[in-house]
């Protein structure tokens, strides 16, 4: 059985979150995962970039309706049309979800993944506060290593749960 | 012109948010808004009563495919059969939106919010951070009356933008 | 209990469709029915027109992001920035669906309607054939009075059903 | 480029139409294209059951939230928890379509596609008329071969115009 492991975060990375996406990407791919993501620039095209240079299947939900706005990296791209609307397919198509870094995207995607029980693991992402107290939603991870390993556990269980 | 001002909130609150839920829904109705939630229970219908006791109109876009489960303060009620796939659609219908208390559906539509331009105004909600420090994405307020008043006055740059 | 009637219409319709369309919105506000439609132009406009001028409530659900494309007889304007994704929408709110005029968004609804269970009336609109033969979906109604009738009891029908 | 190519067809076909589906799909797959499908039964098994046995790729947009719905001969097995809103998703992820049979859900792609100007090839599908005279609305094939020529040919236009 195949999992499909979703990396939600920005087409404008900070410069050393590009490295560790594409670190996660290669890993997930070699772990035998189908990486699935918005199919965009930044983290999405780093992570594709790293799945692809080891065999992985990449599968791109992008937000438009041109199939040409895909990152070069991707096997599958799907043009949606949905705007931020397939931030709810990523999580749907997902075994479990690697947050990396800060954007207002990854965050919704968190959120709909907590929601909706999917597994969430976080790198280098949002952490999450109410009234005034820190809530741990989700385990975080120091490296892409833990960030793959952490997911591809929580997977599994998830997809033969 | 009339204002669209969405409010998020979770269908099992704690005690206290229900009677602020409902004082907000009647101060956005006073002002003439049109409320939209999702229609369901706990936060949203204390909101849809508040503001249908003074004659507003309220929308509900129902996660599931059956009108019946919507509360009964609705002035229309919607079922979307989305699922969790309505918070985008909630996000979309709101010159402004409120978000109140802490579950992880609000959490997405405040994320969606911040993704796609639409002023939030928390109440008793989440809070964010980025590596440890404290990310103040949104206007917080104290009190129903003064979410209402933020609401009202960021919707209206919104919806004349 | 509100009965939704969705009325399924081209923005752009030949001139004797614009006041049949007027008529039945007028007739289904008569009935009690909140009009439910994609809230433009054409037959959108007409059936709400109708419908506004005896006091009916009037709900388009708008294919784009901006709530000023919605006609000016709406009660309610709801953007979902879905385009013709909109079009399930607008089924899955309907407890029946009057399909008025040629349009292949109008057919869209037919289908989605026929599919998912959602009593369809026909006024002036398309038929179908397979393999050479007609099929007989839906009753076909030849003026507005007789399309509200048919929706109105087929949605009472399928409301309580 | 690869090129997309969308195939609509119902769960429940007669006997004949799943041994042309499965020609179908091993013809789009022997000239290099990615098949897309609703991932379930009858005419999608077939099709896609086609293309992997030449070693094709395979999208499914399941309408469910569960992989497992999806047929075994998927690369790629997308649940969308959408219902028939993942009709719309076909069509927008697909440069051409072939609509194989008599479904109404098939019926809803070919309007969704004939609206929004994506190319609709038809295999013992539907025909249309409107006031009593017919619409040929898009071809017709007699046999698989010709319905994947035309398929591509039109998919080239529309994904390169």
């Amino acid at each position: 059985m195949t999992l499909y492991i979703g990396v939600a975060g920005t087409s404008q990375p900070e410069p050393e979150l590009v490295g560790l996406a594409e670190t996660l990407g290669r890993l997930l791919a070699e772990a035998g995962a189908t990486v699935v993501c918005g199919g965009g620039t930044g983290v999405m095209a780093a992570v594709c970039r790293g799945a692809a240079a080891v065999g992985g299947t990449t599968v791109g939900l992008l937000p438009g309706g041109n199939r040409h706005d895909g990152n070069p990296h991707l096997s599958v791209a799907l043009p949606t049309g949905l705007g931020e609307g397939r931030n709810v397919l990523l999580v749907r198509a997902s075994d479990a979800l690697v947050a990396v870094g800060g954007g207002y995207g990854t965050l919704s995607e968190i959120a709909l993944a907590l929601r909706t029980g999917v597994p969430v693991v976080g790198l280098r992402t949002w952490s999450l506060a109410l009234a005034g107290r820190p809530v741990n939603a989700f385990p975080v991870a120091e490296q892409p290593d833990e960030a793959a390993r952490l997911a591809i556990a929580s997977a599994e269980v998830h997809a033969t749960g």
